[in-house]
């Protein structure tokens, strides 16, 4: 291509695949129903001008093993300058949903243990890594797979500090519309989100000082 | 009809309603995809020459008040020697959805008013109510819509009390499943139920007293 | 209803319109695509216990005259607090697509003073009435259809100033888009906003405080 | 996979297949409409953390012979720890339904042999495998469909005897059920069974010891 | 209408019915998949200036009961010049088929009441009536279906000897063949034929005296 | 309607309805896949600022006989200025199609007379009436149904000359096509146009001085 | 296979193909809708218990050179006993509908080829070749496409008494029809036969002493 | 082939595509929805004996860059003696609509140097090449893509003077519509036409003397 642009990639599983076009989620039309479609038109809509090429690769059900599986064909392949990965949940889910028997389990170390990987094969290209935290949509921190989540999370955050790389912390954002707020506006199930959740998820990345860097770069 | 029979009627929301026929669930392939269907066929499996004549009435989304705008013209029409109601969790979820401006919301108390109604309307035609405990997946009882499903079964417990009638507590045998099964196992927005879900409320009710004495009767 | 609340009702054409539920937009998944589902969905992400409630009665290819006569049923027999109108564009477009012979004609005199009853009807009710500007997505001021929409939109004006109400004027938003930004990245045909135009009809209302003072009311 | 499981494969004819998933019916949702799927929905139900994954590897019209062909890939490579085969009623029925000129026919003798290198297969793997019966449900011994039915039954039950393996009579509990009940409520055709029918296959296998051994053990 | 020509009038139950036109199958393309649709084509192969016109008013799932009380106005209301009427297996089968509780079972004495009235009606018309015997697909005459089947044709042929009228033995061709060929090569359920006993049907009747007499006339 | 035109009704059989809009085929995209669908094109290309209102009325399968039957309400009651009238083939077809038993049958001079009725009243009403002549696509003049149509359209043509109205002569046209062209390339049956022969009944219409007229006009 | 039966096979064009089962038609259900479903369907009808196995290869739009050039790998490879070859209709049709430039167009005398190079090869394998004429359902024989058919059928006419085979004359039972019938009876574009037509050919052929002696051998 | 025709092969984008058959538009009901098709019908109404084959090898959203590319194979390949290129309109486009990441985007110099190649390659065959011109329909000579495609539409008629080659000039026969008629009667986004475009188009070409010689060649 002969224009200058940046490639901002974004990647992770159903919560972000939504849809997307196949193979890739590229240009009007194809970033499917997540956050990034809403990204995707807000930048648009506020920069006629701007420089920046979004693209998903999302799939649906990834774990962390499943993305790191694909991450160099499906992720780096396409030679992002930034990549903002949320993944994450489903390594939690897995232990709860009745997957035992078909699929492997993964544990909150070796959650972190793939997000690592994930992490250290980006810098390698020189792109920009960004973790956006899974979350569960429950308030109560005794439930045994927020319990997870939150074990994930904590795993996450320490390689964001080790590596000095963002984290975008949705969990809190959510933790605290939690406080007044039901669930149930947000997501069925407490991992998908609905339209409001979708709407909490865009904004909070669009207006966080290491998404925000990319636009007025 | 020349055929001595008894009439069975079940009514609700959702959780019995299940796609069941138009205008009444009655007959092979009728009754819809709930536990209902279940206690068909293995009616029919178990006692080949049996005289249960089994309807569904349920309809999706209905609180009390619905159900009760409708008791006459579609449960008590129908003559049925007993009435099985399931119905309640609407009551509790429409505080925790969005619905607060387009639907009037019922507190406990109007439950289990709307409820002795229906109780009362279904004794004065003779025949005999049995109240189905709604239930919410969830074994953390400070979560705000399972405090509302807990006092909305105390009303009803109550009521089964003072009239002496059944009441099949499928909260409490879930509540135990929950103890070492997941909450997703069950069901994914910890109301409808899935597969297992079905299972355990079909022959939770199948195997209880209030019903057996149907069949042997 | 029990529940006390305001009543913020949407109306026009095509552009409101968008599969909107039947008969009238009410809650959630019930706004259509249009920006009015995206007011709603970011009112409930920025205020979890705000008490709005969001209707949507706008028709495609309706003409002020085709609203006005079914303004008392389809408008104010839901007794808004609020009216928000985005009409007139099809004033305009009917001189140019061929639908001489099939429609009368309505000039931006006429559709003033259609626009003018429509107003005087809501504050007879006690309601407040804001007109949202119809626009067309070129900023050629020769256009033939430009120059009529620029017409209506003078009425409209005037009558804002003249009834001291709200006039949030899309079309100006739009013309600074233009400057820089291809009419492309708004529509197809100019009129019918795509997802970027969505987005920037629903972020110039949201922020405008004619409609902030009801969030924050 | 980190898990310690057992794997129970079910395979055979359309009577087991039923949709299953393809290529191979694992975990929920996957089982299809057979009573595999009863079957998977009660362990889940009654043993909230029990260790068995179960396999369908049925194919809707397979012969003894089409099954033998297959049984390497479809069955064995799963690794299971038991192998329930329900297959040979359409050895029987092909010599019935107007296939002669495109299916080589099946008679006992050889139905018998299919099924005696099945058994031998799988003891060879150290899995344990059990036959389930095929049946006709018709109670008339005269029919020669049902003469045939069970001659090849003859072959299986001693070839059952002979390697001091589960042989679970489904057709005995459908004879009993006969004696009252009809078979149209079984099944339209005496071959495919409809729900009633699958109610009491799934609980005749659910309960029987030498299903109800891997359960428990 | 103009023309003169004969009208014959078929009627019954799924076995006639298959999706014929609604109202009345009348003309090309409207008389649906049955033994009707068979009679039609060939009579207009055998004969290009027939002077026949032929009607279908057969629903699926009629019982005698049924039919009876359309008569007047499905049948009679047509002034056909002869009414073949194929009716009564369902009579039989709804004692089998687990309808007992949704339907009033009717016994042979009262399948041949419902059949006199028919016949006398059309008699009164001057119109010719012509009784096609009702069939079950199995030579086992202990079957509890076949019995009923047996009785209802030995009421139905005593009041074709009564009145004088017609009586077409499908069953006794049928048992002709099953002498030697298979019911599954005739119908799935022993009740609704598949096209080779549509084929043995429609020559049945089409070279019956009974009916030979219309086309040669 | 306040603008000034002239009202052009088409009406007739399929070979003008071809799924034109319902109740009435008026304005863009509503006008059917027929000739009449061409004109309406061709005059907004050629006259941008013409001045013409074209509707269409036809119905598949009508015969004079039925469009007598509802002229006034699906014709005259849309005020035309102009009536193309093109039907009368069906009139010849029934007697060739096998409709004798289901359809009055309509000779050459009951088609003229019911025309000469619907001329009438159209000229009642000040309109100008203009017959096309309906037409079959075979230059064998002994073709029983070539007969039929040429003896409707001596009735038409005597007419015309009668009443002194435009007569538009689609069979003469078609015949010269004929003679070197085969009747494949403009009609699968003879009757129902093919594009080619959609594009000659256009043209000829088109540049026909009793239509050129109008335009002109 | 083990059973002894004698292979039929049938090929040609549309008129033996109507959507029969690929890559062969063979069995229940797999004739398609054209005169050989018939001719399989009476036969089992007639002889339940009779040894012909019945096949489809035909392909709409097959000319004599299309089926030629398949003629080993799609005929003789089923290893026939017979070939009945109803082709060459295409070889005329393809002159008169438009599709000169696409398409080499055949004329009689290389027809007659083609089909002399399909018998040598079906007698060199020791099977009968049996040819059922095309035809052109007009009796019209000045009709440009009845002349070229006409020829065409004096090409194999000739051919069958060379080589001492079956000629079944289809076209003349047809104008025997079409001295009294219409040819809208039988066939919208004189080619395509609807039912009526395919009756009259699969009786011409089931009941043809070159097809019986099939039947009764 | 046999015959003896010259072949007219039309390329380009979206306006010549318009879902003409796959590989190639080749014969009746193959050409698509667009102006290709009314130029094959015409040919065939006004001259029933013509030797022209028309081919159409467009695909909707080719840039001169795409069709250069496949030029080779898609056009060449088919030995046309006359090439109808209608391109350039997305090369402009692509600057407008956001597509300016995923796209290289072809300014008009290059749009010219494409355009030659395609000249050049189509010379070498000895067949004619004829250039129809983009158009934009819009008469606003300001706005910037009507700026763009006038550029390329310069660079086109150079190369016409310059190789001596036809040019039909589409954009000047609608922009002497545009000075009456509003462009929404040709087309909703100013680019693809709608039926009075493509009429206009199918018009402006047929009566080319450019295209005309070939019709009289």
């Amino acid at each position: 291509m002969n224009q200058q642009f940046k490639t901002v990639m974004f990647t992770g599983d159903s919560i972000t695949d939504c849809d997307r076009a196949r193979p890739i989620g590229d240009g009007f039309g194809r970033m499917g129903g997540s956050y990034v479609s809403r990204i995707f038109v807000d930048t648009w809509a506020d920069f006629p001008t701007h420089n920046i090429r979004y693209l998903n690769s999302a799939i649906s059900g990834n774990t962390t093993k499943m993305l790191l599986d694909r991450f160099d064909e499906d992720v780096l392949a396409y030679r992002p300058d930034y990549v903002f990965m949320m993944i994450g949940v489903n390594d939690a889910w897995r232990h709860f949903d009745g997957s035992k028997f078909s699929q492997i389990l993964i544990y909150p170390e070796e959650s972190g243990k793939n997000m690592e990987k994930m992490i250290l094969k980006t810098l390698e290209t020189g792109a920009v890594p960004v973790i956006i935290s899974p979350y569960f949509l429950d308030n109560n921190h005794e439930d045994p797979m927020r319990k997870m989540v939150d074990a994930i999370n904590v795993e996450y955050k320490a390689l964001a500090e080790k590596y000095n790389i963002g984290y975008i912390d949705v969990q809190a954002v959510f933790d605290e519309y939690l406080k007044t707020g039901s669930c149930y506006i947000l997501s069925g199930d407490r991992v998908h989100p609905k339209s409001v959740g979708i709407s909490i998820i865009a904004r909070t990345i669009y207006n966080h000082p290491d998404f925000r860097v990319i636009l007025h770069d």
